[in-house]
């Protein structure tokens, strides 16, 4: 049923989330850029409603409901940054919306969602109650099921942050965003070999959740296994649909461990004074590794989201 | 033989500025909007080089400099912004920079300033030794001082930051500014005086260090004696440039207690994801405090800072 999103795709996505998004500003940092031997342009999609890209992908499949569909409101499952993006989506177009969560979510991340006036069902931390709880939700209410990375119109939606930023940034060698699902660096990469088929892709995935890392380089999906990381955005397996534009328009991925994420993450903060999440910062992380050689180019990196707990900063935990 | 800055300075000095410094964004945030009931526009001098304002004002000062003044290098002290400032602005034009550090000062400060190529000379933590450690210098090197505010060329530079917010954002009734020593809400006074009659210009400062709110309220500087306050940017007292353009542009000061400055602060860094640093909480406070009514408004915010310890936040410190 769902076919492959194409560059045209993300083009509708992008005049779709104009009038509701930020077009996120993009920073430089002379001495970031010192540090790692390059010029890198920051996307900000931390500075992006609710936090994170997530708001542009619920942003363009909500916008693109029928009115019949819309009556009947969406739902997902979402322990994160998703589930808050589909809430306050639905709460611009004035419809439902229903978020599965586990019991032990993140209070702020609850809160999150119902601050921007969704319905939260809990379940059992495991997934197999979240797809039974969400099942039961859809066949109860008739919602639309909006999956967090596996939806064409959702990585459409993720790609509209890399479109700014080559419309904004000429020249790029390299495009960096961090990989989970895969919906924002499959987008990514429509975006980029759409508008700047020159410019690499390269994702960025942390050691202790390598699916992707794996996936890629074996040539056939192997799911994430009890993934452990400080990165708790980048937990989920790829889907077939990420997987296949992955494989066409994704040059590299690389692994970061876990102390080049936190001290990515904390390059950050400190010299740009904009407060990233442990996920944003893989790819930050992946340029102080130097996994990959990428000095004397320019280098655009989408700073994924900025929803982190301030009173427990992975800096702090040690 | 310092004469008070105008709003032609104010120009110039944007001018002089201009290919050093950041443009730094202009952000809204619709949650912040809700929570005070008024249109917010802050210009993120947080964003800015060496992490604040300050950069505006040091950058002028070095760019005005003789060949022949710049041969001799400059000199401050400082235990804060206005170091690290001096200090990367000396390094861009190639000259020689001294601060005078008391030996107290925080390792993160004296990381910033030595970082940016400077020279450090300790003393001990009094204001007479500041100033005697500082005219040793002078005599000792031949330097040019700059002050942190009480000077024509330094209030002209911070003027800079609102004449940019001013031209960005249209129809703002009203500017809010910290006010320390007072060049950044002086120099914000004659921008927007210059450009924006109409719109009013209002300073915010801690209720631990309201020197410049008596000093307006009796129409004469009343000194700050022993001041408290986690907004460690503005234990200063007013000098007489900065105290006689206040009075003149100024509209009305209002003060902020500490827990509001800390609210404030946390406020901005969960809702808006960038890092401001207590001193740039100040207008924010105020704001949540309603001291004064600014319902329904466009009020235009001026973050001035971001530098923070990251192992020490105010809200850990309770």
């Amino acid at each position: 049923m769902d076919s492959a999103p194409d560059f045209d795709a993300i083009r509708r996505a992008a005049d779709r989330v104009r009038p509701y998004a930020h077009r996120t500003p993009v920073l430089t940092c002379a001495s970031l850029d010192h540090m790692v031997h390059a010029r890198l342009f920051f996307k900000c999609e931390n500075l992006q409603k609710a936090g994170a890209f997530k708001f542009r992908g619920a942003c363009n499949a909500i916008f693109s409901l029928s009115e019949e569909e819309a009556s009947r409101g969406v739902a997902t499952h979402s322990s994160g940054n998703h589930g808050a993006a589909l809430a306050l989506a639905a709460q611009m177009r004035g419809i439902e919306a229903v978020v599965v969560m586990p019991r032990n979510a993140p209070r702020v991340k609850t809160a999150a969602v119902a601050g921007y006036g969704a319905s939260i069902v809990y379940c059992e931390p495991t997934e197999q109650a979240r797809q039974e709880t969400l099942a039961q939700v859809i066949e109860e209410t008739g919602a639309v099921f909006v999956h967090s990375y596996n939806d064409p119109l959702i990585i459409a939606g993720q790609g509209t942050a890399a479109l700014e930023l080559v419309e904004d940034v000429s020249g790029l060698d390299v495009v960096m965003a961090p990989v989970g699902g895969g919906g924002l660096v499959s987008g990514t990469a429509l975006a980029v070999s759409g508008l700047s088929p020159q410019t690499r892709v390269i994702g960025a995935e942390p050691e202790g959740a390598d699916d992707a890392y794996r996936s890629w380089q074996e040539g056939r999906i192997i799911p994430s296994v009890n993934p452990q990381t400080v990165a708790d955005g980048l937990l989920m397996s790829l889907g077939d649909l990420t997987f296949s534009i992955i494989r066409a328009h994704v040059e590299q991925i690389v692994t970061v461990s876990e102390e080049e994420i936190i001290a990515g993450m904390r390059h950050v903060w400190e010299r740009m004074k904009i407060i990233i999440e442990p996920s944003a910062a893989v790819p930050v992380g992946a340029l102080f590794e130097r996994k990959v050689d990428l000095r004397g180019l320019r280098i655009g990196v989408i700073l994924s989201g900025g929803n982190v707990d301030l009173d427990k900063l992975p800096w702090m935990l040690g």
